[in-house]
C-alpha cells in the first residue's frame, strides 16, 4: 500500500482526524433520526451558526461536486449561467456536472485563480438578449485552485458589484480552512457569510472522512432545499455521520487548528524552496504550492514523494503541485527539504 | 437524545458495525489513492466478485437514491422509461429523482411489492409508437418495500421475459442482505448477479455507515461509468471509506451474519404477534413487518417504541410498520412482545 | 394520396384555412423583424388581448407538445410535479416530454377526461415530505382528450381549489376552439383567462398550418419567457408566420367560425348515430366522438373512412374515435351516415 | 411596417419563395397523414437522397436551434462534450440550448469561424480522466457564422481526424445553400454527406417559411430518432408543411438557384465595396459580408438600410454585417452601392 513514497499529492490521502473517529464510535449505538434530522447534526449546525453569526440555513453534503451542483442548480433558472475562473473546479474537474444540470459556465482567463469585477463586466456586456444565456451567478473558490486567497477588500468589491448587477455570489470553500488560516488572510467565516449568497465550508480536505457544510444566507434559496438534496441523492439515510464530523470540527476549533497545521507545513516547504533558490509559479498563500523545479530534481523527488507535475515551464523545468494536509508529518517535510 | 423510546422505525437508526469502525481506525493514517482507486476498495471489490462469480464491474456509492439514479440513467436513452411496482422506492420516496434525470416510471399496482411478466406485458402493449415513451428497464426491489422477496423461479421468469422483450432488469438491493437471509429465500448473490443487468448490494441498511455496491454485469453499461459517478457528485475524494466498509462486510461473511440477526429479531416479533392473534397486512418474509393492530394497542406501544403507522385498516385498527436492524436488541424485542 | 378513404381520423389532416394562406401570400415580400418581434405578430397578440381582456403576455409556438413543455417547465421547480388526468396528452402522447424536462406527472383515473378537486386532494394528502415530489401544477385540457368540456362552475371550483392550495392551474387548449363552440359551453375565452395561470389557444387543430398561442396571466411566469422559447428551439426566425396565422384567426372571428363548423359536423354525426341506435362511450360535447359500433359495421365503414378504433368494448363491438375538422365536408358526413 | 429602410440585416426578413406558397395552396385540401408521415414529405426526402446518394435518414425540423439540440443530444452520452469555434451559433446564440440539454461546449478561438484538427487535438490532450468531460462531437458550420466556407481538403482532414480519434463530426448547414453556391466552393451536397456523421440543410435562410432537413448518415443515430423529435416538441402535427417546402426546394434545383442569387447580390456588394477602397474584416465567400466602414458612412447608410454594426474596428470605423437573401433586390443593392 504505497509504502515507499510519501504523498504530497493532495489533502485527502489520509483518513480522518482521530477525534472524529472517536465521536463516531462513542455515539454508535445511539438511535438517531435519519436523513440529517438527528440532534447531533442540529448541534453541529448551531456551532457553525454561532461562528458565522448570520441568519442562515445549513446543510451537510458528502462532497464538493455534489455541493456545487445542488447549490448552483437552486440559484439558476434554466437560461441563466455562471461566471467563473478558467481554473475553477466546476469548469475543469467536475466532469461537466454543471452543464449536466443545464447551465453554461463562462470562463475568465486567470493567472492566479481569482476573478475581478472588470472581468465579469465584460461578460455581462456581451450578453444582452434572449438569444444568449443570462449570466446570473459569480462563482469563486477560496482558497482558489491555485492556492491563492481573496482579501476582504477584493471580496467586498466583488459582492457589491454582484449586488449592483443583480448577480449572486457563490463561494466554493473546499479549502476554506486553509484560506482562513493563511498568514495573508484578513477575513473570517463571519465576514465571508455576509459577503455572498451561498458558500460551503469544506470538511473533506480538512480532516473529515467526507462532508461539506453548505451555508445558505440568501432567503431566496432556503425554501425546500432538502427536496433538492433528496432528488440529487445527497441525503444520507444515516445523516448523523455528517453531523458528528462537523460537530467535532467546530467543537474547540478543531477545524481551524487542522488548517493551521496544514499551512504551517506548506510554509515550511515554501521557506526552504525559496532558500534553495527555486521560484514559484504562483505566490504561495495556503496549502497548495506550485514551485518551478528542474526536471532532474523532480525525478529525484519522485523517488520518495508523490505529487503532480502540473505543467511544463521551459525545456529544463516544470511546475509541480505540492499539497500539505492536516496529517502531513514534519519529518516528511524535512525529508523533502533535504532532497532539494 | 431519544432516550425514552426504542426505535423499530427503520434499519438505519444506529451507527455502523464495530468491525467497520475498527477497520477505519486501523487504516486511518495510510496514505491511499483518492476517488475509490485505493487498494482497499479494490480488495473489497475482489471479495464481492469471489462471491458472485460473474464478470462484472463494481462501484461503491453513498446511498440508494444516488445509486438508482446513476445506474438507471446509464441504462436509458432519453425517450426510454422504467416499469416498476407502485410501491417501489423510485416511484414514491426518491423525490422524483428518476424523472429529474429525465425518465418516466410506469407503475404497476401491487399488493405485495412485486411485479410479474403479465403486468409488464400490459404496459408494453400500450406503448407502440414515438408518441409514447418506450419502456426499457424493469425495476424491482429485493426485498421489496413491503418486505417480500422474489423466489428463484419468479426471478427467472422475469429475467427471461425481459430478455425476450429487449428489456433490461435492474434490482434495487437496499435490503438485499435481509432478502438473502430470509427463511423463504432460494436464491443467492451469485444467482441474482446472473439474473439481471445491474443490481446493488445495500450496505447502509445492513450495518454500514453508508454505502451501496453497484454491480454491473451487462457489458453495455460498464464503459466510462466513473464519468457518470463523477458528474453526479457520487465519487468521494476519500473513496477508501466506502471500500473499507465493504471490505469488512464481505470479510468473514459479516454482511450475511448481520442480515441473519436482523431477520431473527423480525421473526421473533412475527411469531409472537401471530400468537397474540394479530394478523399481517403482508405475509412477513424479511425484516419489515406490517401487522394490523388495534388503535388502542398502537397508542400503548408508541409510549415505548418508535415505528410508522403505515395506513388505516378499518375504523378500529391500523397497519403499522415494524423494522428490525443489525443492531436491534433482543431485550427490546421482548419488551415489545410483552406489551402486546 | 389517400384517394379512396375520407379521413375522420383527426383534425389536422387538411392544410390551413384559405384566408391564412392569402394573408401569407399578401405579406410575403414585406421585410419584417425576425423571431416574432414583427408588427403582424404584435397585431395578432393585440387581437387576442382584446378578447380576453386580461393583462397577459402572449407567445406563439409551433405545436402542443412544445407549448406544454416550455410552459410547464417555467411553472415548476425541479422537485415539483404535475397532477393530470390519466387520459391527458402530457401523460400519454408526448413521448415523456414532461419527464424529459424533469418532472413527475401524477395521474388521476378519469372516465371522461376531466379531474375534480377531490381527486387532487388525495394526491396532495399523499405527498408530505422531501422524500416525495411536491405537487404544484394542475393540468387540464379543454376540450379534453375524450371530447368533454369543463363547465364554468367546474372551472371555478378547480381554480379556487388550486389557489387555496398554492397550486397553479394550466389549461391545454389544443382544442379550445371546439370547446368554446360546444352547445354545452358556458365559458368564454375571457373567463378562461381569468381562471388559470397559463393556458394556450390551439391553432393547429382549428384551421392553422401550425401554431398555438400561449397566454400567460400569472405575473410570476412572464419574465424572460422568450429565453425559455429560444433555449427550447421554439423561436422561429420567421416568427411572422405564426403571427400572420393568429392575426387571421382572430380577425373577424374566424377562429370561432371554424370551430362552429367543426362541431356542427360532429353533432350531425352524433344525431344520426343515436338515431340508428348506437351508443357513445363518452357523451359527445365537441368534435371528438366515441361511438360504440359493432365490429362488422366498423369493417364496412373502414372501406370508405379513416378513423381510429379506440378500444375493445365487448366481444362483438368496439369504441371508435371519429373526429371532425374545420374542413370536414358535409357530403362526407352524409356518406358516413348512409353507411350506418 | 419598416417602410423606409431596406433590410440587409439577415436572410430571414422576407417570407417564402412563391413556388413554395403555390405548392401549399395547391395541396391544401388533400387529406394527408400527420406527423411527417405523409407522401409529400416522403417525396421530398427521396429528392434529397437522390442528390446526396448516401444511405441516410432524413427528418424535417422547424429551426436551427431545434435541429442542433435534438441532433447533438442523440450523439452524446451525458458526460460527453462538443468542440466548436467560439463564434459558433451553439456557443453564442442558442441561449445555452446545448448546455440545457446537458453538454459542455469547448470553444476554439477562431478568426474566420473555422476550426482545424490541431485546435481539436489540444482539447483532447487536456481531457484525460473521468474528472473531466469527454470530448466526442466536433461541431462546424458551413458556411460559418463569419461567412467563410470549408474546402474539400479541410473537410477531409477534419473528418479523418475525427474518425482516427473516435469523434463524430456534425455540420450545421443553416446556410449550406450559400456555402455550396460560393464561387470558392469545391464540395457538393454528396461529398458533404460522406464527410460527417450528421448534418442539416437549412431551409429557413434559403427561401423557406421555416424548416431544416436533418440528414443522419451514421447508422448509430438513426434508430428511434422520431422519439427524440416528439419528445422535444419538434414533430409538427401537420408535418406536410415541412415536406411541401423541401419538396419544392429540391424540385428543379430551386434550393441552389436561390442560393446563387443570394451570393450574386453579396458579390456585387463586395466588388463595389472593394472598389470604393473599403476593406473586409473577413474575406467574403458567401452571403454574409463584414466590411469595415468609417462610422460616418455607417450613419449615412443607416438612414436607408438596416444592418448590424458588428464591432468596433478602431476609433473612426467599425465592422458591419451585411447579409443578402434569396429575395434581395438588385435595385436595393445598387442604391446601397451608390451611397458608398
Amino acid at each position: 500500500m504505497n509504502d515507499r513514497k510519501y504523498s504530497l499529492k493532495d489533502d485527502y490521502s489520509e483518513g480522518a482526524h482521530p477525534l472524529i473517529l472517536e465521536a463516531i464510535a462513542k455515539t454508535n449505538y445511539l438511535q438517531l433520526q435519519g436523513y440529517g434530522e438527528d440532534e447531533i447534526s442540529k448541534e453541529a449546525k448551531e456551532r457553525i451558526k454561532q461562528i458565522i453569526q448570520t441568519k442562515s440555513d445549513i446543510h451537510f453534503l458528502s462532497g464538493g461536486t455534489q455541493t456545487n451542483l445542488t447549490a448552483l442548480s437552486v440559484m439558476l433558472k434554466s437560461y441563466e449561467s455562471i461566471i467563473a475562473a478558467d481554473t475553477s473546479h466546476i469548469a475543469t474537474h467536475e466532469c461537466g456536472a454543471i452543464e449536466h444540470a443545464g447551465h453554461k459556465i463562462h470562463t475568465i482567463t486567470s493567472n492566479d485563480g481569482k476573478i475581478a469585477p472588470s472581468d465579469i463586466q465584460n461578460i455581462l456586456d456581451e450578453h444582452s438578449s434572449e438569444h444568449m444565456v443570462k449570466p446570473k451567478v459569480v462563482f469563486i473558490s477560496n482558497s482558489t485552485e491555485l492556492g491563492t486567497i481573496y482579501s476582504l477588500l477584493e471580496l467586498e468589491k466583488l459582492y457589491s458589484f454582484c449586488k449592483r448587477n443583480s448577480l449572486y455570489l457563490y463561494i466554493d470553500g473546499a479549502r476554506m480552512g486553509s484560506a482562513l488560516a493563511s498568514r495573508d488572510n484578513d477575513t473570517e467565516l463571519k465576514t465571508i457569510a455576509n459577503m455572498c449568497d451561498m458558500f460551503y465550508i469544506g470538511g473533506t480536505k480538512n480532516g473529515a472522512m467526507f462532508g461539506e457544510a453548505l451555508v445558505i444566507t440568501n432567503e431566496l434559496f432556503k425554501e425546500n432545499f432538502r427536496y433538492i438534496l433528496k432528488q440529487n441523492g445527497a441525503l444520507l439515510a444515516k445523516g448523523r455521520f455528517l453531523g458528528i464530523q462537523f460537530n467535532e470540527l467546530f467543537r474547540d476549533n478543531l477545524f481551524f487548528k487542522l488548517a493551521k497545521h496544514t499551512n504551517k507545513m506548506a510554509y515550511l516547504l515554501e521557506e526552504n524552496i525559496l532558500q534553495k533558490g527555486y521560484d514559484f509559479y504562483v505566490k504561495p498563500q495556503t496549502n497548495q504550492l506550485f514551485p518551478v523545479f528542474p526536471n532532474e530534481l523532480i525525478q529525484k523527488l519522485q523517488k520518495y514523494f508523490d505529487f503532480y507535475v502540473w505543467q511544463k515551464y521551459d525545456d529544463k523545468s516544470s511546475v509541480v503541485r505540492i499539497v500539505t494536509s492536516w496529517a502531513t508529518k514534519k519529518e516528511a517535510v524535512e525529508k523533502f527539504i533535504n532532497l532539494l
